[in-house]
């Protein structure tokens, strides 16, 4: 015997969960389509050399990425996020007419710690825009990420706005030398994770001064309304070009949005900093309400196609978190628990009637109509069981009496009563019944 | 510069192609479901310990699967097929109701030669039934892949059908050891890659005699009409049990499938071997006209659940190879070329218009009509030149004039003519154009 639970941090999607998680799927599918994304997909192996690159994921998430050598030697990991692949594809196709707007729907890997309940294989649904350096496309991406939550049914989430120029600013405004910004965002990151003096630490271990590090997280506690923190960051920034880049980005970013969809409830918190090295602007996550968590996120990294492949080419997009999503809609009753989608179940009487029951499968099916029978040879009391705990509506009965007059039993499963039907007229009195 | 090639033996699906394979997966599903099949998916990863565990994929695959350690040490494996798995699944849920019938449409990895085209990466389409012994059950399986193939627009393919059991009873009559008899499939599985003589020696290799080898080519020679090759088969193996329950079951199995779908092409070929350790009943394999290769395969496996959790389970399936199915079908033309699903491009003369463009493409989308709008702030020129590279067939041209009389202008990229429309009545005029 073979121990059967899968791998530690990994988990099955039973039936039930798959129905209403391809529900989801479809949905985001159908919104990013109708935004004009296109479909992508690369392997979930990359070099180890393109996961590793600087100025890609960053050491935080490399420390979580499953790294192995391939039986040639080469070295490989899996995945960490779909930005990264995508931006590979990019410099790969240099004739990629661009603007690219593409989705994928796929799932990543992080080796993450399993105890604090975070799986080590998940989905993402991103969508991005690669090749306009303009906030229109930002905006973009956020519509569209907007639009799929409200499609889904959410209503109460908000999109929280930071831009690293803002950051970077706010960090240099603090005293803290250039070389350190990436580091500082590291420690910034995990605001939600180790609170305030948390980060406080972390800054201080990592070679920032014990005043910097006050100065920075009094300066990060801005957040509110987009109007009245921008300005108030204005002020602060008015001597840093960078950090005035920043807020003027995130002023026409908004106005944009506004325009793309119907009130969306958006935040500038100047703490949102995002974990990946790879954002160079606006950055971006919508949290849910009621302390659900991160939804979804994603940034712009102007610098990251070209570091590797030579040739800048401006990006930007979102990552929607499929795991998150359908645990906060099933928590909240948003999906529908449905058991198949079959909706007439061909009962024998016995195995004479084998060959015409196959038949009325088939022609069911032929219809369109999903339709099953007994794989088990069991009797028609149990064939009945089965059907009824499948929540299977209908089930017709084929006996050798009926079928010599060219009919079989209809039995309504949740009424419980019975009626001889002709075949003839069989699926078009079961296509009024659906 | 980082490398910016896949990993090797692996690709990027361009959307162009994704388009298409996602109609393909989208019939496939819609079939699987029309049979009653539940979907269900599992991780990528899976302990070393399942993947080889003796009965299950066997070391021919083992020496092409992705092996290596976690971050905490502990050997795991990159799947190899979605059976195995799904074994591990019905273990680990004893309370699953059977029979259980699950698809899967994932991906799996082998470590194959490259050279000789193979990837290291592709999709598998899997169909099974668990907890079944009876052939309605196999049945069941290759008439859902028969219809599929047929929903896809496959006209000339052959399902070419052998039984374990009859194979190992021709081995036996070879005068092979019992001991010998998983070599020999393993052997005869080689046929198509390396013809009779390769066979021959494969077997010798194995250590088996001479004259068994030459006597083994010749039974396994047998192929053809099913009812023919069955009935000569009758006559050798009349005094071996296993090897008359396995024509037996063949003969039920041909019965079932005919009453289940139209004219099946079927064919008994007694060389068919398949690579995988675990098959124990009737196995199959599609191949298509014009030496395409194969296209689906699978079979019986009723001690594969069972050597995982201790209790046996009979289960039963087959494996439709995505990457083969679509290749042959772009080959022959059997699918369309779509550029994206986007109806209408919404261009904007000047930037004082750009709200008024925004909102128009939410409102195009809100009604469910896939719209785009320019990105990157170009001319309107260059923003026709674009809708039409896309081949979008509609553009609307939002002009300040225009606006001022609550008017856009419609222009129909195919016929090159444009009209005035209110943007009160643009919705139905679209809806009516597409």
């Amino acid at each position: 015997m073979v121990k059967v639970r899968p791998v530690r941090g990994m988990r099955d999607i039973l039936p039930e969960e798959m129905i209403q998680r391809q529900k989801v799927l479809d949905t985001l599918r159908e919104v990013f389509e109708t935004f004009g994304f296109l479909p992508l997909e690369t392997p979930a192996l990359e070099r180890w050399e393109l996961l590793s690159a600087k100025g890609a994921g960053g050491p935080e998430v490399l420390e979580e990425t499953y790294r192995f050598k391939d039986r040639a030697g080469r070295p490989v990991g899996l995945r960490y996020d779909l930005t990264v692949p995508l931006a590979r594809v990019v410099a790969s196709n240099p004739t990629l007419p661009l603007p690219f707007k593409r989705y994928q729907i796929s799932r990543v890997w992080r080796y993450g710690d399993v105890a604090k309940g975070r799986l080590r294989e998940f989905w993402q649904a991103d969508v991005d825009v690669v090749g306009s350096v303009s906030m229109l496309a930002d905006a973009e991406v956020l519509a569209c990420a907007i639009t799929a939550f409200k499609r889904l049914g959410f209503k109460d989430f908000t999109v929280r706005l930071n831009h690293r120029k803002i950051l970077s600013a706010l960090i240099r405004y603090s005293g803290v030398e250039e070389s350190k910004i990436l580091d500082a965002y590291r420690a910034i990151d995990k605001l939600d994770k180790v609170g305030l003096t948390g980060v406080e630490k972390e800054l201080l271990m990592r070679g920032v001064s014990s005043e910097s590090a006050k100065k920075i997280l009094d300066l990060i506690g801005l957040s509110g309304k987009a109007d009245s923190v921008l300005a108030e960051a204005e002020d602060l920034l008015s001597e840093d070009a960078e950090g005035i880049e920043g807020i003027e980005d995130l002023r026409n970013l908004i106005t944009y949005l506004k325009d793309l969809v119907a009130e969306p409830k958006l935040k500038v918190d100047l703490s949102l900093a995002r974990g990946l090295d790879y954002y160079t602007g606006p950055i971006f996550e919508f949290s849910g309400a009621e302390n659900i968590g991160s939804l979804a996120g994603g940034g712009r990294y102007d610098k990251l196609i070209g570091l590797i492949s030579g040739r800048d080419v401006p990006a930007t997009g979102i990552s929607l978190g499929v795991e998150r999503i359908i645990e906060v809609m099933r928590e909240k009753g948003m999906l529908a628990v449905e058991k198949s989608k079959v909706k007439v179940f061909v009962a024998k009487t016995s195995d004479e009637v084998i060959g015409a029951t196959l038949n009325l499968v088939a022609m069911l099916r032929e219809k369109g109509i999903p339709a099953e029978f007994d794989l088990r040879e069991r009797s028609l009391k149990k064939q009945l069981e089965y059907a009824d705990s499948r929540e299977i509506d209908y089930v017709l009965i084929v006996g050798k009496r009926e079928l010599e007059r060219n009919s079989v039993k209809l039995r309504d499963m949740r009424n419980r009563v019975e009626k001889d039907v002709r075949i003839d007229d069989l699926t078009s009195i079961l296509e009024n019944l659906f």
